[in-house]
């Protein structure tokens, strides 16, 4: 899962996310802080949600997708085309930057996965290119079509203008949490791989020092979680499942764990049940959609995982791509 | 429909909207406005969506009862009790106003209404009296309660404080374009009674001459369409149906209607499916929970309604509040 093709990156710093906000620049969407009534009363602290369910395709991956590209066509090395695999939101993200950046894309994608992330990732214009998940190897397609494409791979999130990208999200909490007068004591996101996070961490760190940072996961995907603990990068059960398709993640990234051991607090873990429950909440009570892995910092939120209390939490909701059966299923069948 | 007790109220003005701008500032949520790139491309036209179903309570409601009550008590008018008649966002808008400025409120609430509905509202600490429809006078019931408590009857939009506080969102939705650099050409707006869409006319007329005004209805209530050409009031059919249940007023108000019929450009119809059509859009694209009344405007949009190539439309979506089941039906049947 990290095949960066840069062979000698570097970590990314407060200074990389500066940049990648200036290119995202009028292409991301500042996507805004919404508060609730309702979810401050329940959780008795004031709650600032980030909805990047509201970014293009649906999930923060268009700010790391599309950073690592458009500085890449800055510098004067426009790639000839893109590759990257990805099963959902990785893709969409992926497919929508190179569409935008004028860049053929080709995106590697299980033949079971589901008709709905195929079509959208074929709706922004790339080429898709299945495979049988349980007799090839993606990462061998992907470099393969690298090759004879001389395409760039564009990885999920061991990369620094991955990480850069996703970071922006960050900076804007903060700003924005500002000018609501309500800096926050802690902030709290879904982790997979760690991108997400890390670039976060960075910002945050910087423009809100003693901010908390913490990840949340599934239960039976708490690598990150547990890698902390450790010290080491740890892995997931090769048997493991979860409903949250995005954060199935197998381990830690090298890059992501470097940065998030230095700057996060802690991972906690949420059922699938919690995740669903917390799916529930989102439609019934802030009227937002969030996809399984989307919701499970709300989840712990609404679980006490962490410290609430008196405190300002901003928590990200990192995706919202979900079928309907999936999210009738999940809104049908939670507690309220 | 119009039980206003103030015997001999004026029109709202635009001052009536700043005053009630004052009222509500730091107690309603101000609603972000929102861009999609996928719904601008689907269009050819800028489309910036105000989604009221972030407000508090899940609509627009929340702004017009805040507004009422807070200008009695802020007067020395403060009433013993507040009482209302409404089976969705309109009772539970009252109901979070009265909570908030410690009133005690009764709303009435049809026996058969949705329990959800009945259930949010109580949740906001109101007393339920639910009443028999097709045997009782809910005007009556609210009349006898209103006198026996001494208190306030809070109307569902024929009022000029009920309409200024909807117009708060007509102020917000021009700053905010404003600040996008994007000043609308033209706004549209579901609309029942039509109160939110004579406050937002007021507003936008005022801070942005030249924008004109659009209403959206279900085609079996489209009591404002035929009003507006016919230059009067008319009602809807006594036996018409919609799976708009926000939006069922027997026909527009007095005072609503007197504005609208200054203000607004025309009403444009829609029907169930078109609405179906348009939750399932605003599930799988925007990632906003929106109830079929809510969705009138977009849908409106998505077929074309109104004229669109290359202008910048506002697009109100009023409100969220529908139950698991129907939201799942909508999302699962519509075509894509």
């Amino acid at each position: 899962m990290s095949a960066s093709q840069d062979s000698a990156q570097h970590e990314p710093g407060y200074a990389d996310i500066e940049a990648a906000a200036r290119r995202l620049e009028g292409h991301a969407i500042r996507t805004p802080l919404l508060q609730s009534a309702a979810l401050d009363t329940r959780t008795g602290a004031r709650i600032l949600i980030k909805p990047e369910t509201l970014q293009r395709t649906g999930s923060f991956k268009f700010r790391g997708a599309y950073n690592k590209l458009r500085r890449l066509i800055d510098e004067g090395r426009r790639p000839k085309s893109v590759v990257a695999f990805s099963s959902g939101n990785h893709a969409q993200g992926v497919a929508a930057a190179a569409a935008l950046l004028d860049l053929e894309a080709a995106i590697v994608m299980p033949s079971d996965a589901p008709a709905i992330k195929i079509a959208n990732t074929r709706g922004y214009g790339a080429e898709i290119i299945t495979y049988d998940r349980y007799r090839e190897s993606r990462e061998e397609i992907a470099a393969r079509i690298a090759g004879e494409r001389q395409a760039v791979i564009v990885p999920p999130f061991d990369d620094a203008e991955i990480i850069a990208g996703q970071g922006t999200a960050g900076c804007e909490i903060v700003a924005q949490a500002r000018a609501l007068g309500a800096m926050p004591d802690a902030l709290i996101t879904p982790c997979g791989g760690g991108g997400l996070m890390a670039g976060l961490a960075i910002a945050v760190s910087h423009d809100a020092p003693g901010c908390r940072i913490y990840g949340a996961e599934p239960a039976s995907f708490d690598d990150t979680g547990r890698s902390l603990r450790a010290g080491e990068r740890l892995a997931n059960a090769a048997d493991a499942r979860s409903i949250c398709d995005a954060l199935l993640a197998p381990m830690p990234g090298e890059m992501t764990f470097a940065i998030n051991r230095r700057l996060v607090d802690s991972a906690v873990a949420v059922s699938d049940d919690e995740v669903r429950a917390a799916m529930a909440y989102a439609f019934d009570t802030l009227k937002l959609v969030v996809e399984p892995g989307g919701a499970v910092a709300l989840a712990a939120v609404l679980n006490g995982r962490i410290p609430l209390r008196g405190r300002t939490i901003a928590v990200m909701l990192s995706g919202g791509n979900v079928d309907p059966r999936h999210y009738s299923e999940a809104i049908a069948a939670a507690p309220k």
